[in-house]
């Protein structure tokens, strides 16, 4: 039976809500192990009725959206949205593209292992270079498909034949900026692109990969509409992916695409109205929040004596017309001092993280979110503080 | 490379309208190979705001619904609407049963068929009695599973080992009430009872079978949600299927969700405050409907000569309290007149059906939509009965 690791094992783990969860001692657990974008939820209260949607109960009984779309589960006015934002931020280029929208970049994920995969006469190896996303081993292997076969870190990959290369930039779960490293002939590249926002890092070209994925979970902070979507250059290719979408849920949701459109909207109008940096537009909130929340976290792991996280190179980005240093939607943390197992660690103090042995590397890293709500986020922050003082203090009490 | 059959076909398909396409000699396209449920438009058109829904710009940041749920992603409200539902038609039992979401029913049905194979050390056997829905092989097959495999018709299934019988009952595509058929030890059976429903087959006993599947594409025609769910006896299972979403799209949108509850409500209210026969009932309204197109099909049918239709037995249903005959959202539709392909004879006249081949019958068959609106049925049942009016006079000339 293929091993699944933690993709969410949602069934026996909630979500830290920062004020519901307590253990035996009364202290809260903090569970920053998925990366649930709620940080954004502060945005969108104080946007008020500009991005809410009202749709009338006899829209979408049917299974289209655009019929003479090569994507005909699109609805228009999304892919317009697409569009429109990538040219506001200058992250992607779209002339001459596909869009295919997806039930989140999973599903679109997914989808481009069948359309690369489907005519090869055997399993096309998929490989990505650890670090790497923990899910792509768990979903690539779970039905153990004769199309593809997980081969693991791209760096040691050493197979003759044609292969898929995932190359995630900035990376989940460390943050950088990624090349492919196998460079072969026969690879073919997938860019999940879903944090290459100005939030997160510079914006220092549009890119313009054969097959690039985005997701508004990541973008806006809507995890909740399984939104996302795929650029892809080779029209055949795009087909293919349209019809795996098309096998695995008639296409999706119209009701959240809708909403995705809108909320797109209100991100590319708020970048037109102010200054970009102003906490008022989009981007200039999101970024100002990862600014902060790297700066207190980096304070914390300074202090701490156990803890390192990585550390980036400054570059310029041109969407914001300045320099600064990623700023990650996770945290890659690293525990020193012989702790081996960081994730049990952290959990002896009530802190859900997810272990580097799902990313393909060491326990001694582990991954965690940064994208919580304000309270949970403090609270973690505290906590991680706290820790250091205890050893500190037994430390003092030793000596 | 796995034959990819017509399951939409879309990227070269456009759905009929009724009113845009036409073809050469100006004669509309009728397009009804797909089972596009847009019939029900009118419906809740009438209904006014009753089933609108508000969603605000901050709602839905998070993956998760309901995390202590053993089905996290789950809305609460919909559950309850399901269950209510349920309970209202008397169509399925809900207690003890878990209820998990899916992006529609396809979903749920590739859910189903990971959560009973994971298990098994070789590729268990997917069957289902001829004729059986035509996206059932595709999708089985799509991604050549070592988990699965598409064994064909139940009726000459004789592997050994275990297997996966699938039971469409009312059955997509020729509408008949089902039952499993190989009957073996080692067999496990899903239920997809999507045309469960009172509009179109009388409901005579609340199912209470392991593993059920329906769909809001086919209760209340909101086929652009993608709304789906699954009534599931054993924890194990169900948490399997829970899995499997989690692993292909993490999760449902919420939106849909949202919406889905709205006009589920709405459907169960509009039996409680009036005779439910009455057409501001939603089934009252869907029956009538039903009733009168099959009425003129019939009609255009048995005037013909060439083509012929499956009878039904009246059965009593509990939901409306008298007896009639099923009336299918399918159409299952025999050409004689020694016409061996159904389908490219009724192409020709600018009708776009199924073919029975990929329903694992004969070509003299086509499944043909019920649920398209009324100017396209309407426009669809007057063009056959011109079929037969140009062989008639094609004959008296001979003569």
């Amino acid at each position: 039976m293929v091993k699944l690791g933690p993709v969410f094992s949602l069934a026996t783990v909630s979500p830290s809500t920062g004020d519901g969860e307590t253990t035996d001692n009364g202290e809260a657990i903090i569970n920053l192990d998925h990366g649930d974008p709620t940080m954004y939820e502060k945005y969108w209260q104080r946007m008020g009725d500009k991005t809410t949607v009202v749709i009338s109960g006899w829209q979408f009984t049917s299974y289209f959206s655009d019929p003479k779309n090569l994507c005909w589960f699109l609805e228009p006015e999304l892919a317009e949205e697409v569009v429109r934002l990538h040219r506001v931020v200058g992250n992607a280029i779209t002339k001459d593209y596909h869009i295919v929208v997806g039930t989140g970049s999973s599903q679109l994920f997914q989808a481009a292992l069948y359309a690369l995969s489907s005519d090869a006469s055997e399993p096309m190896s998929v490989v990505s270079a650890a670090p790497y996303y923990s899910s792509y081993p768990v979903i690539t292997d779970c039905l153990k498909s004769g199309l593809y076969k997980w081969e693991g870190d791209a760096q040691a990959f050493d197979k003759s034949g044609p292969y898929i290369e995932l190359v995630t930039s900035p990376n989940n779960p460390d943050g950088f900026v990624r090349q492919s490293v196998v460079n072969r002939s026969g690879g073919i590249l997938v860019h999940d692109l879903a944090y290459y926002w100005p939030q997160y890092t510079p914006i220092t070209t549009p890119a313009d990969h054969d097959l690039m994925l985005f997701t508004v979970s990541k973008t806006t902070g809507h995890a909740g509409m399984r939104i996302g979507w795929a650029l892809v250059k080779d029209e055949i290719i795009a087909r293919k992916i349209v019809k795996y979408i098309e096998l695995s849920t008639i296409g999706v949701s119209k009701d959240s695409q809708l909403r995705a459109a809108k909320v797109l909207r209100a991100v590319s109008d708020s970048c037109g109205v102010a200054h970009p940096f102003k906490e008022e537009t989009f981007f200039g909130f999101s970024h100002h929040s990862m600014e902060s929340r790297w700066m207190l976290l980096r304070e914390a792991v300074n202090r701490s004596g156990i803890f390192s996280l990585p550390e980036f190179t400054p570059g310029f980005c041109n969407f914001w017309n300045r320099v600064f240093e990623p700023l990650p939607a996770f945290a890659w943390l690293k525990c020193g001092d012989g702790i081996e197992d960081c994730e049990s660690f952290l959990r002896g103090h009530k802190i859900w993280t997810r272990s580097g042995r799902y990313f393909g590397v060491s326990p001694s890293y582990v991954r965690i979110s940064m994208l919580d709500r304000d309270r949970t986020f403090n609270l973690f922050v505290k906590r991680l503080s706290r820790i250091r003082s205890q050893r500190r203090m037994r430390l003092e009490h030793v000596d």
